[in-house]
């Protein structure tokens, strides 16, 4: 038999988006921003859930790669912001290191941090620097599972060479999450400690 | 502009490979066996690491998907065996939770224990268990970086409700591992802790 192949795409209404790519988002909190957007987009449009991420180059803060929670939408319970940005900015690049020799630094800008699993796929993916909006208790209190992360996560990727910047734009990024609980947005927890 | 998709697929010795989904792998050993020669297929072949992953039907042990390594070859860090099995299962069955009502309970036999992103997404897919064949000790000795996992992983994954069984035909298993690196197979962490 033939088994089905899984192809992980944004939604219709970010391909087709205005994308930053050509002009440069200076300040961390101008690249926040846009992500934040787009995890409020996402939530509007009903696409998923109500996380974003992107990948930036440190040197010329250009867009790589944007991403949003694909979940429910794509059927793919590991289709996190993170990792669909992180993906597509592997494809663009055609390698999966983003940190290999030649390549400017890349930042990975997320809306929320990190869950268990996308916290494993940071220092896999080869950027050199994690950005965060809400924090994981934000995303706790609208019900979403984070999952078993260590206590000294940050220290964790940081003796990596991981640079973590956390609670850029807390608040606004915050909001999308109670904006999208409050709209009977979906809580997709799969298997939840009793 | 427009954004690549990513596509995960299957090898096509696999695709092509005859699959055991229509009779049934009664034993823990006999699912692990066929795991295993997934993982030495993929090292063998050059279409991915050392690793292969498989979710069974718990009821009927039936396969649902199988998964191989395909980090170096679809450019995708995160294409680690056990995405690869679960995100194509969720293909299967057209959901992200393969536990979800009127669901059968699926297992998830991985070759080398979860790396620290694969555990994290072990809760988020729905399996009701995990099986493991090398310790990731064993991926460790040939250099493979396992991440930060709690220590406490086996009880965290069990206060879910996922029932975790190690040490299957470890020996077959660690096997793999080690002719992989005899064979001058890529070790590929980006990464790595100081």
């Amino acid at each position: 038999m033939t088994y089905p192949t899984f192809t992980l795409s944004l939604p219709a209404w970010l391909t087709e988006a205005a994308m930053p790519s050509e002009h440069s988002l200076a300040t961390i909190e101008a690249r926040m921003t846009f992500v934040i957007e787009l995890a409020r987009r996402n939530s509007e449009a009903g696409t998923g859930g109500p996380f974003a991420a992107a990948v930036f180059d440190l040197t010329t803060h250009r867009l790589l790669a944007p991403g949003v929670n694909r979940v429910t939408t794509a059927c793919c319970s590991s289709a996190h912001a993170e990792i669909v940005a992180l993906s597509i900015a592997q494809q663009r690049i055609g390698h999966y290191d983003l940190g290999g020799p030649g390549r400017p630094p890349y930042e990975l800008v997320t809306s929320t941090e990190p869950c268990a699993m996308c916290l494993g796929a940071v220092p896999w993916s080869g950027v050199r620097a994690l950005v965060c909006g809400a924090r994981g208790d934000d995303a706790a209190a609208i019900g979403m599972d984070e999952g078993a992360k260590p206590a000294d996560w940050v220290a964790q990727l940081e003796q990596r060479g991981i640079r973590v910047t956390r609670d850029i734009c807390r608040t606004a990024a915050a909001s999308v999450l109670t904006q999208y609980q409050r709209s009977g947005g979906e809580i997709y927890n799969a298997r939840q400690a009793n």
